[in-house]
């Protein structure tokens, strides 16, 4: 099998959204270095993302699917693993009757393109039929077959961190074998039970796999196998691959997939998936100077400073021209302004990040850090006003961009300059990566 | 099978140590509104825990078991599940010899009792059974069978979240049956794949169970499994109840355990495990009113506020005579001042905290609250000193209490004043849950 590669313009540019609407890590373990490369498929591909789970193993209300993280239900972040894969074309998320208002607010609100509702069956496998019917144009309208997908790629809606590459290889494999899916090697041993609660046997580990989401079908493979499927299948069925292979004799490709395609099913996984969020969002920062000499000194400190923690810095006099593009793709902006009190230059940013819709997927952090020389106290603008931060941090969470505040005094003790250095950093760190709304507004002292 | 349950006193009284070192949720979805009953076990029960492994699997520099959460190491977590159980004898770690000296210096920092660590082989079974033969006295010195345990209990060190009333159902059906371990539903369908990475089969999910941890074995039956087992068995088996199957004849009592006995195996687990220690450090605070009026208004105010955000608070003037028990079983303390900028009455706190050993095994948040009422400000002692919180802050951090200040003022506007607590109680809320180093000796505007 061979995966063509090739390195495509991306078309994809709607003046509304944010030029990436977000990276996911391809490995949970480390950052990704490289660009991820355009892969081509000449072929049409949807996708069905069954969404009619009722969240009873997570001991919530709220289904999975629906449980915010950063303000934002993960079934959207899972959308949009999709969306922003060009060679997609159409994503059916099929919900519970009663969720459909719901859903549908959803796609408007966080501007989801490519995405249809529809409404589910009473079963998993009725769902993912529901879906597929529709990507057909089955059902009412009739669509002639050109209007097909050839393949339909079946996800599970609370597998959010999907990435492209992998797709794209369940993608090519089902088109090649008919059917193909991800596997994972097993975590546990697996044991076979007695009636009565006790061991009859342990499989040999070696020998099985964990059957995850994604699944790729050709689309005559999937709506071939849910019509001759019985009714047993439909009511009690977990498995789409064993029907490709039961009614259509199709042998499933099986890939191995990377550990970040876990499904969020109990309590501790919303953790791990909110802390997975945060990771992604809190690698880099972008640090504007203002040009000022002891502006940059400082930024060029804490470059050092949070590379420590894990954090890479982009230093840039402002966002005009060549630097605009930190605007559209940052998570993270600190703003040093050198006695001024004024907080006239996190205003100008608040207003260009609001106009770039920057903060519609996810909180964006701005620092504004303001650093006083002493002996120059008497031209400056006065003492910071907590009151005018607080007002103006209020005003901004209501677009989703969290601000806060770190004051910080020059000193010509180079031990104390450090430390207050360092103290900038840590606060910073932990700011950017808890994106707590809780402490917007704070000015907090380094 | 019957258990037996009788409340009995605990007898377990080192002055050294905190009365609760530490509480776990039984299950992660909710609270445990009760306590837990003593359980009474007549016969000699001792514990292995593997802990060698390498953590490839978290993508980490540093193995798994030795990874800290809130500074402490995850081992030195499931040791202290184990050690806070009255009626379990020995605990064995078994770690790779290069490891020694780091458990060696964590069992001493903690102050584990009940604890020994033993030098590991060179695979996983062979280190349970370096650890059975070190309980049984085997090695150098042999002991009288009268010391050995009656039940062996072997657990995995990443397992930090196990109960005392599982732990209790493991060694009572162990001793009656020769083995007992705990089991999990599968949470995805296990498949049989072709030499060529194809589907073969998928195997019906009802008829499987995951294999989890603890399992427990009469002392007779471990050991005659890993005398008897073959080379093959020791260095690719994974399975003890198979080995007591096998060698011994022994059908292991399979008992469903709760979700929260998962293995902590990839990078997310760690964001999992964190979370779940922060939630059951968070679910409670203590508010030391002082006795005066306005800071009881506040504190009523503030417990009806944090209600809402799912944690509960005890409001006491004081933590002399009966509220003295406070001091001893909370994590999170509320220090309320009206009028007084001086820091006299949480330096006596942390005081109190320091002197009762209070953070040998998690970090105690105390925040200073400090109410000024500004028709009074001429006889208060004048503005709070940013840099006295501060100081008495980085000394308290080294103590590992975390110290944040927030300032208000009390407002005759209803509305106003209702808002400032309700962020006073988001503050503090936020702070509790996160217990951000980088935060401390900040003081809050709410």
């Amino acid at each position: 099998m061979e995966y063509k590669q090739i390195i495509m313009q991306s078309d994809d540019c709607d003046p509304d959204r944010p030029a990436h609407p977000g990276i996911f890590p391809a490995h949970e373990a480390g950052k990704s270095d490289h660009e991820p490369l355009e892969l081509s498929v000449d072929f049409p591909v949807s996708v069905v993302l069954p969404a009619g789970g009722t969240g009873e193993r997570t001991g919530l209300q709220t289904p999975k699917q629906f449980c915010s993280f950063l303000g934002r239900p993960l079934i959207s972040y899972t959308v949009q693993a999709f969306e922003r894969v060009s060679w997609i074309q159409n994503i059916v998320v099929v919900v519970a009757k009663e969720n459909m208002a719901l859903m549908t607010d959803i796609i408007q609100r966080f501007q989801h393109r490519k995405v249809r509702a529809v409404a589910g069956g009473s079963t998993r496998h009725r769902s993912i039929y529901n879906g597929v019917l529709a990507l057909g144009g089955d059902g009412e309208e009739e669509s002639p077959a050109a209007d097909r997908p050839k393949v339909v790629i079946i996800h599970d809606a609370v597998r959010p961190f999907v990435e492209e590459d992998f797709l794209y290889k369940i993608a090519m494999a089902a088109k090649e074998q008919g059917a193909a899916g991800a596997i994972r090697p097993l975590v546990s041993t697996v044991i076979a039970t007695t009636a009565e609660g006790y061991l009859d046997h342990s499989l040999e580990r070696a020998k099985y796999r964990a059957s995850e989401m994604p699944q790729g079908f050709t689309y005559d493979v999937i709506r071939q196998a849910y019509q001759r499927c019985t009714e047993s299948d439909f009511e009690f069925g977990t498995e789409c691959l064993h029907l490709a292979l039961q009614y259509c004799g199709t042998n499933a490709k099986l890939i191995q997939g990377p550990p970040t395609l876990w499904k969020v099913t109990y309590k501790r996984d919303l953790a791990a998936a909110e802390s997975i969020i945060k990771d992604t969002l809190s690698r880099s920062a972008c640090v504007i100077t203002g040009g000022s000499a002891q502006a940059v000194t400082l930024a060029d400190a804490l470059q050092k400073a949070v590379g420590a923690l894990d954090m890479e810095l982009e230093v840039v006099p402002d966002l005009m021209g060549g630097n605009a593009g930190s605007l559209l793709k940052e998570w993270n902006f600190i703003q040093v302004s050198v006695n001024r009190s004024s907080l006239s230059e996190v205003e100008a940013l608040l207003r260009d990040l609001d106009a770039a819709n920057r903060a519609l997927l996810h909180p964006v952090v701005v620092i504004w850090v303001h650093l006083s020389c002493s002996d120059e106290l008497s031209i400056s603008g006065g003492a910071v006003q907590p009151a005018a931060i607080m007002e103006l941090a209020s005003a901004a969470k209501i677009k989703n961009i969290l601000l806060y505040g770190i004051q910080l005094h020059q000193s010509k003790d180079t031990e104390r300059w450090e430390r207050s250095v360092l103290k900038v950093a840590e606060i910073t760190s932990a700011l950017i990566r808890e994106r707590s709304p809780a402490l917007v507004g704070q000015l907090l002292q380094a």
